[in-house]
């Protein structure tokens, strides 16, 4: 154990905050399905299968922490209705969805393979997470790490 | 939407099924704990203070899903006790939690900076999750990016 784990608090800890968020599995899945290009309440609700109350409140918490963005549409016929769409900030979340799927994917495959392949759209290739450090060091484990205080750490009471 | 999205099953979803198995909060908390060095029962408590029947929950799913092992230690004049190491496949979810430690980092930090930063043991420089692909390109953006169905996909009935 780093020997300085107990002199600094955990409760600014950015992972918690980030699960505080969005650390709720069908939060995760509905992420999911924005990533892959669903934006409609319909949508949404015949890719997951969950209860609407559920589909509801997960995307109203999505909206309200700015992750997710509302815009209007309307069809012919029909009132105006709401789409969802992922913002930046929605955005930069695909790392963490990508790295929970490249995990399962090797951990929890089937003999087949994955069921989905993300490709980079210019070239075609497969995409996948990886750690690297600002020197350009690449395929880091987490053995080849090591966490320190950095320069919001909070010294424990 | 991507056209074949409902054209295909999503039970068999990578991500659905890491989540099944580490995609409770606490869980997620006992592995960033571990990736710090913590090895015991007593410092995981200390770390994290939840409940101690909830986290002796926690391990014994991580234990059983083989992504912490046991390990028996002893300390003169008490009995045999086990201390949780990382397996392979534990080291495995760093890439994840790093992921939501980068987001949280960005999105929810405080002006002070980051609380933890990791670095590279080799040559020092911060380390950071990124997507790249196969041909090299690298800082991809899930706008970059393109799912489509993959080996494993099944069709829907």
């Amino acid at each position: 154990m780093h020997p300085d784990r107990f002199r600094y608090r955990a409760d600014n800890c950015s992972i918690q905050r980030t699960l505080d968020i969005v650390g709720e599995k069908w939060t995760l899945l509905v992420l999911r399905e924005a990533f892959y290009g669903v934006r409609r309440f319909a949508d949404f609700h015949q890719a997951l299968g969950c209860a609407r109350n559920l589909l509801s409140a997960r995307l109203r918490t999505l909206v309200a922490e700015g992750i997710l963005a509302q815009e209007p549409y309307q069809q012919p016929g029909s009132r105006v209705r709401f789409e969802y769409r992922l913002t930046d900030k929605g955005v930069e979340l695909f790392p963490a969805l990508m790295a929970l799927m490249q995990w399962g994917d090797r951990w929890t495959g089937d003999a087949e393979g994955p069921p989905v392949e993300v490709r980079h759209r210019d070239c075609g290739r497969r995409v996948h997470v990886e750690l690297r450090c600002a020197e350009g060091h690449g395929h880091l484990s987490a053995r080849d790490t090591e966490a320190i205080p950095g320069s919001g750490a909070k010294p424990a009471a």
